[in-house]
């Protein structure tokens, strides 16, 4: 799909949302209505003129990759006034701001400047809600980090011993993907090892692999813009009983979670597939998170899977499962995969590393 | 400075902004105040009473590493929740919420969450104009940050040869700095090769580098939380004349940025001098951005060095010298040092290996 057709598509949730313009500031939104991968900047659609305002960092730049149907104005001193500028010229009645991703002082510093002259209207998920459903093109590149994610995987395996450092193997790995070509990391890596993998998110750290531990890896890539996400645990040595079986409970809870995965399903009812599981084998209290999200332009986006949120799955979707169990100071087990839904159920990306 | 004393010292202007409470949004603010390296969560300072509200993800991890003057709260819905209930216990009045760092959607929410309890006010550089001046422990984080960057930038050299692609330099460089102790880069690593040099923002790309070209080189690491940020030219070849030419007067007005540092100095001033002199040189409408910015916790950080803003310079602060001249769509060339004023002047961090 390209720039014309998408932004085509949300005048008509702009029109819902009672707006004749947007600004929108989340650079991942710009990024999709532009193909040009956005930093610090916004992008006006207004009758339509659309029009990129940045700074001078990114006026030649921005020059260059902007196809047509997109002007660049380098604004000298705030955007703000810039925007100003703009909504006079094209005359803007009612601006929408995207209200999640803008900050509240932004936000009164433009209602604030166009007093008078525009009307600024909070707005949510107009570009989001096009994003959840990725493009044949977008899959195409979603699965190629997928596919460098678990090669990457599969390398970092001869590294996982004894001694070695957390914040060494997530070198490793950043030097790895560059070299298959991503741009680079699509967040922090997560090595976490022994005790710190009870901690879901842990901060990679300069401990040194302990003998017969856990390894959990939380990581993914950058490539043309799209992100993948993948979580392995691995071992350095022994793996006792009780990790064995959590192990166990933890990838069969994804394997149940990923059947149940098929258009028309609510993601609620793909969560309990794994949550219950989990409850069932008695590790309830010890899985905390949702099952998963959304991945494409950002590595965190809609749709949810939560016991707290219920969307239909449809075709085109692309999103993480990834159920886990934790002994809070002991280890921790949590097993990523991510899949695109087809017509006929979920397809996982980025081969089969994991099963 | 420890916790105790940080907060201690926000409550004045929490008073001067006429707030008895605050809710810090910011995580380099956070970290500032706790210690921690917060990741998605809020820390509320209300009289006396200190509570990190944070989700599952984070909980466990939290309790461990907060110190004594922190409670936990782990919230098992939105936060804004979590935080409307404590309120209610704390009995607050009047909730300062940092209106640059919170979105307008949750600004809003919390304001009608708390309607009728506690009145939300917007503030405004609480924590970040303490950030601004930093005590000795945090230079001494701050300059190990800059070193390593300086050792990367002097390994990277041998990697610089036609042939290359700008992304494996950058992976040879985030491989090099964890084994070094860094915690990952402090932002993305710009490598920008030829004409990609022109872009003072480039985006990393697959370009490979040609015979005798400039490779820009703009990165830092992070190290305990604190980070550095330098920009070196290098040159797979012969260096033209032209080249040659910008990079002399671009290497002056970094000398002579530096020399005009001092307590008591104004921030416009020693942008002045570095822009001055590249305007005499003939090169004037081509150094389009800031001279530098303050940089810690943060990559980014007041103050900025900028012809838009005028600070007085104190001792204590850590801020970039990096002028630049660009030749859209040629080359561009851009010299960064990092320096702490101290008593005397400038001090530069990271070694030698720019002069």
């Amino acid at each position: 799909m390209n720039a014309a057709r998408r932004i085509k598509r949300i005048y008509s949730q702009m029109n819902e949302q009672g707006v004749d313009s947007l600004l929108v500031c989340l650079p991942a939104n710009i990024t999709y209505l532009t193909g040009y991968p956005s930093r610090d900047s916004w992008l006006l659609i207004a009758k339509g003129k659309n029009v990129y305002i940045t700074d001078p960092r990114y006026g030649a730049e921005a020059k260059k990759c902007l196809g047509r149907g997109f002007s660049v104005r380098q604004a000298g001193g705030p955007l703000t006034e810039a925007l100003a500028a703009i909504a006079v010229e094209t005359k803007i009645k009612k601006l929408g701001l995207e209200q999640k991703h803008i900050s509240a002082y932004a936000y009164q510093k433009i209602t604030s400047c166009l007093a008078g002259i525009t009307k600024t209207i909070p707005t949510i998920d107009i570009v989001e809600r096009l994003r959840e459903i990725k493009s044949p093109e977008e899959i195409k590149k979603i699965a190629r980090a997928a596919v460098i994610a678990t090669d990457a995987l599969r390398f970092i395996k001869r590294h996982i011993s004894a001694g070695a450092r957390e914040i060494e193997i997530a070198g490793e790995i950043e030097r790895f993907i560059r070299y298959k070509g991503a741009e680079g990391p699509s967040f922090d890596i997560i090595v976490a090892s022994g005790p710190n993998s009870s901690y879901p998110h842990h901060k990679t750290s300069s401990r040194k692999i302990g003998r017969n531990e856990p390894v959990l890896i939380d990581m993914g890539v950058d490539y043309c813009g799209y992100k993948s996400d993948l979580t392995m645990v691995f071992f350095s040595g022994r793996i006792n009983p009780l990790v064995r079986k959590v192990y166990d409970v933890v990838a069969e809870a994804r394997n149940l979670a990923i059947k149940r995965v098929k258009p028309g399903v609510r993601t609620r009812q793909v969560d309990m597939a794994a949550r219950q599981y989990i409850a069932e084998k008695g590790y309830g209290g010890l899985f905390s998170h949702s099952l998963g999200h959304g991945v494409g332009l950002e590595i965190h986006e809609s749709p949810r899977l939560s016991p707290r949120e219920d969307r239909i799955i449809k075709k085109g979707m692309v999103f993480t499962i990834e159920p886990a169990v934790y002994l809070p100071g002991e280890f921790g087990i949590r097993l990523e995969e991510m899949v695109v839904v087809t017509r006929k159920g979920a397809k996982i990306l980025g081969g089969t590393f994991n099963k």
